[in-house]
């Protein structure tokens, strides 16, 4: 059933221009960044006037918690990674969205955060069309 | 009621060097990062060979999620913060440990993430025992 709220909910138009659509997990809409340095993907909660995590409710909160945790363990192990990156920065846009990002050793940014180390570079439509199936795939058990 | 694990909990040794120790919540130890270019903590819940955060339990996972929605919600309220910053990068020292950033528009980084902009400001050992004392004081209710 969807709310009214959801109903409503606009994704920030930043995070629009930047990302690529992946799925809806029963809280969270699941977003590629558009920057083919690093697996790099946003979840983003479907609620209004949300800012903090904390701005969630109680059950959101949990709800939250669990997409993130099994987005985190399943792109780990599917992506080979050597360390998960988790963040809530938001500094930009204030619309909660919490970074999910796959670390390598031999990536361009470790073992620094990854913010502002260097250019996004865009994904192919034919990339963008083969990522989209492999990650659909990867979290069809949630 | 302390178990043998938390007995046997030893914190990074890079982490004890970069910080100072500030309480116990029933979970995470509280640590404040010795970087006075901004307010910034640790959570490090006192578990071993814990790497992400869905490397916890479920009853750890939730109790890690109280703790530190408690102390965004405290943090930015007190500090009268723009945003908090939340961060699980955990690149350099494994031992999982959650970055709790109380963010300003007039601070060194912003609106960036704040890692590698510029070196470490030591406090000074009074601006530690005030430091100490205030946030003891402002994170009594848990």
């Amino acid at each position: 059933m969807i709310s009214t709220e959801e109903i409503q909910f606009k994704l920030d138009p930043l995070l629009e221009q930047n990302s690529i659509f992946l799925m809806e997990f029963p809280l969270s809409k699941l977003l590629l960044m558009n920057d083919a340095n690093y697996p790099w993907f946003l979840l983003v909660p479907r609620r209004e006037n949300v800012v903090e995590v904390f701005d969630l409710n109680e059950d959101d909160q949990s709800q939250f918690s669990k997409e993130s945790n099994y987005l985190l363990q399943k792109l780990k192990t599917h992506y080979k990674a050597r360390k998960m990156n988790v963040a809530n920065l938001g500094n930009m846009v204030p619309q909660l969205h919490v970074h999910h990002i796959v670390r390598y050793e031999k990536d361009l940014a470790w073992p620094g955060a990854i913010w502002g180390v260097v250019e996004a570079v865009p994904y192919s439509n034919l990339e963008i069309e083969s990522i989209t199936n492999e990650v659909r795939s990867l979290l069809a058990s949630f």
